[in-house]
C-alpha cells in the first residue's frame, strides 16, 4: 500500500487535517502549532493502546483499533467537560502488520476524528519487530473555570452514569465466543459497542456548560474501580444499588444471568460512559436525558470509607475494585490500563 | 521498588511537577489542564523511543533512556523557537524491566525536565510482555508570529549548525566498542554526548525572539537527511562544504580518519543540534556565539535541485540522504526514526 514513509506521510497529510482557524501548522514540521482560544483552558491527555492488552489482531479489525485508540483519549476530554480539538498519533508498528492494516487503522481513527471535529496534527511512526503500540494524545478546550474534576463530589450527591454499563465487556465476551466458533458476528450491535465505543463528548460539554456535575470522570476500567478513584479524589465514600444499574442488553441467543450482567456492569471495563455526581437538589429535577443521552441514577455519595453495594433484597456488601494493577501483573487479559494518578489512596 | 501502581503514581506526583501559574491540574485526573499564555501560540510534539531502535538495555542506562526520550521532544520545541513548558510521558514497559529501571528512567527524565523548567503533568503506563516503548509529548509556547519553520529558507541564505556534528554517532561507536571489550567508559565525555544530548532550547528561543533564522529544524537523523527535508519544505537546494563542517572531537586512543569523522558529521543521527538558515546580510554580522552556543556556517541555500557536497579540494559530489525509511526497513540499527511529515517530496 505504502512504498515509502514519505508516501505514507503524504497520505496522512491529505486525510488528517480539518480546516480550522486555531490550527497554524499541522503534520509537516518539527512540531504542530495551534492558537489557543481566549478565555479557555487547554486539556491534555494521552492514552496507550497495547497489542495483547487493549486489542488483539485476531479479534479487533484495524479500523476498530484506530477508533478505540482515539475514543479512549476523547473520552478523557469528555470527562473534563471539554470540547476535543486536536490529536497526535504515535505508533510503533509491528513488522508483522501490513500497509493495509495501518491504512485501515487510520481510516477508523479519522472517521471518529471527523465526527467530533478533531484534527490530527502530528505524531510519530516507527516500524519494529515487537508488538504494535499506539499512543494517542488529544487536546480539548474548556471555558475558563468550567472544568469538571474527580475531586468535587460531596456527601449526599447523587451518582449518575450515562448509558448502559458492561456493554463493552459483553461485546468482548461475544467476540471471544464468536472467534472460538469461527463466526465473527461483527454485524451484531452488542459487538459494535465493544469495537466502536462512542465517547460522550457532547454530554461532557453539556454538563460543564450548565454546571450540572459536582464531579465527573469516564468509566474506562469499570464502575467498581473508577468510582473508587473518584471517591478517593473527593475524600468521600459511595453506595451503589444493583436495582438501579442500567444493565447491558444481551442478545437472546447469548444466555446470561442477571447476576452475570450485574457483574459486567460493575466491573467490566472500556465502557467510556461518563460517571458524574449531582447535588441532591439538582438531581431531583434532572431530566432523564441530557444532551440526547439517557442518564441513570445508580447511588449516592456517602462519608469517606469503603464503597458499598446494596443488593436488590436490601443486603449490603462491600464493593471491591476489580481493576488491573500493572505493577502486580497477576493476570494477562485484554483489559484497559490505568492512567497516571487515578489512585491517590492505597489499593 | 514499587509494590503497586498507586504507590508508583504517588512517587511520580511527588517528583513530577514544578510550581507554575499556568498549570491548573497535573497528574491525578482524567487529563491535565493548563492555562495558555496570552499572545502566544502552543507547540505540540510527540516522540517515540523504541527499545532496539532508539536504545538498547545493554548500552543505555535507564537514566539515559529517560533523558534522551525527553530531549528528543524538547529539541523539536527548540527547533520551532519555543520555550518548553509541559510534558506527558507514556510508557509501555517490558515485564523484563525492574522497578529500579523505571525509577531511574524517570530520574533521568525529571533531571532534564527540571533544568529546562518543564513540568511533567500526565501520561499513561502499561506493563506488557513486549519491548519497552516510550512516547514523550512536549508542549512549548512561542510568541505569536515568531515560530520558526522549515519552509522559510531562500536562495542565497547561509546554512548554520549549532555545535559540533556527529558526536552522538561517535559516542555510540565508542559505546559499542567499549561494550565489546567489557569496559563501559561512561566517564568519557564523547560517550556522554550520546547518552545525554543537550536540547538547544535557549538557542532556539534566541533565534526566534531576534528573528535571526529564515528557517530552522533540529538535526535528529543526520545533516544529509534533515537538510534535505528543510530544502524540500522550502522548495530550495543546498551546498555543504566539508571544510566548514564542525567535526566531533574523538579521543586520541580512538583512532578515526578525517573522512570517517566527516561521514559521522554528515550522516550521524541523534545530534539534536539546530540547523538554521540566515539571510546573507544578517549572516555577515552574525557573532560566532549565539545564546552561549558556538554556531558554524557550513554552506548555502541554492536553487531547487539535488543537495551538493563540496570537498576540501573543490570537487563537487551529490549529497545523498542516508536516513532510515521505516516502510522499506532495510536495516536494523539503533538509529532515530522519522517524524510524520518531514518529507514532502519523494525520497
Amino acid at each position: 500500500v505504502f512504498k515509502s514513509e514519505s508516501q505514507f506521510v503524504r497520505w496522512l497529510q491529505s486525510h488528517a487535517t480539518l480546516a480550522g482557524s486555531e490550527l497554524r501548522l499541522g503534520i509537516g514540521d518539527d512540531a504542530a502549532l495551534v492558537r489557543p482560544l481566549r478565555g479557555h483552558e487547554l486539556i491534555l491527555t494521552t492514552d496507550l493502546s497495547v497489542e495483547g492488552t487493549h486489542f488483539s489482531s485476531d479479534m479487533h479489525p484495524a479500523e476498530s483499533v484506530g477508533h478505540r485508540a482515539l475514543a479512549r483519549a476523547l473520552s478523557d476530554i469528555a470527562a473534563m467537560g471539554g470540547k476535543p480539538k486536536f490529536a497526535l498519533v504515535s505508533i510503533a508498528l509491528s513488522r508483522r502488520y501490513s500497509g493495509e492494516w495501518i491504512r485501515d487503522f487510520y481510516k477508523g481513527l479519522f472517521r471518529l476524528a471527523r465526527r467530533f471535529g478533531v484534527s490530527v496534527i502530528g505524531g510519530d511512526t516507527a516500524v519494529h519487530p515487537g508488538l504494535t503500540i499506539v499512543d494517542v494524545i488529544a487536546t480539548g478546550e474548556v471555558q475558563y473555570g468550567r472544568v469538571m474534576r474527580r475531586s468535587g463530589a460531596n456527601v449526599g450527591d447523587q451518582i449518575f452514569v450515562a448509558g448502559r454499563l458492561g456493554g463493552s465487556a459483553l461485546g468482548l465476551k461475544m467476540l471471544r465466543a464468536g472467534t472460538k466458533h469461527g463466526s465473527r458476528e461483527t454485524q451484531d450491535a452488542a459487538i459494535n459497542v465493544h469495537l466502536f465505543p462512542e465517547p460522550q463528548c457532547r454530554l461532557g460539554e453539556f454538563l460543564s456548560k450548565n454546571r450540572i456535575a459536582t464531579s465527573a470522570m469516564d468509566l474506562s476500567d469499570g464502575l467498581s474501580t473508577d468510582l473508587r478513584r473518584l471517591c478517593e479524589a473527593s475524600g468521600v465514600g459511595a453506595r451503589i444499588h444493583t436495582s438501579l444499574l442500567p444493565l447491558a442488553i444481551a442478545p437472546p441467543r447469548f444466555r446470561l444471568t442477571l447476576r452475570e450482567l450485574e457483574r459486567l456492569a460493575l466491573h467490566g471495563g472500556e465502557d467510556y460512559k461518563l460517571l458524574f455526581t449531582v447535588s441532591p437538589r439538582r438531581a431531583r429535577s434532572l431530566p432523564r436525558k441530557l444532551a440526547g443521552m439517557e442518564v441513570f441514577r445508580v447511588g449516592e455519595i456517602t462519608k469517606a470509607g469503603a464503597l458499598a453495594l446494596v443488593r436488590d433484597d436490601g443486603r449490603k456488601e462491600r464493593l471491591l475494585p476489580q481493576g488491573y494493577d500493572h505493577f502486580r501483573c497477576r493476570t494477562k487479559r485484554i483489559e484497559p490500563l490505568r492512567k497516571h494518578g487515578p489512585s491517590f489512596g492505597s489499593s
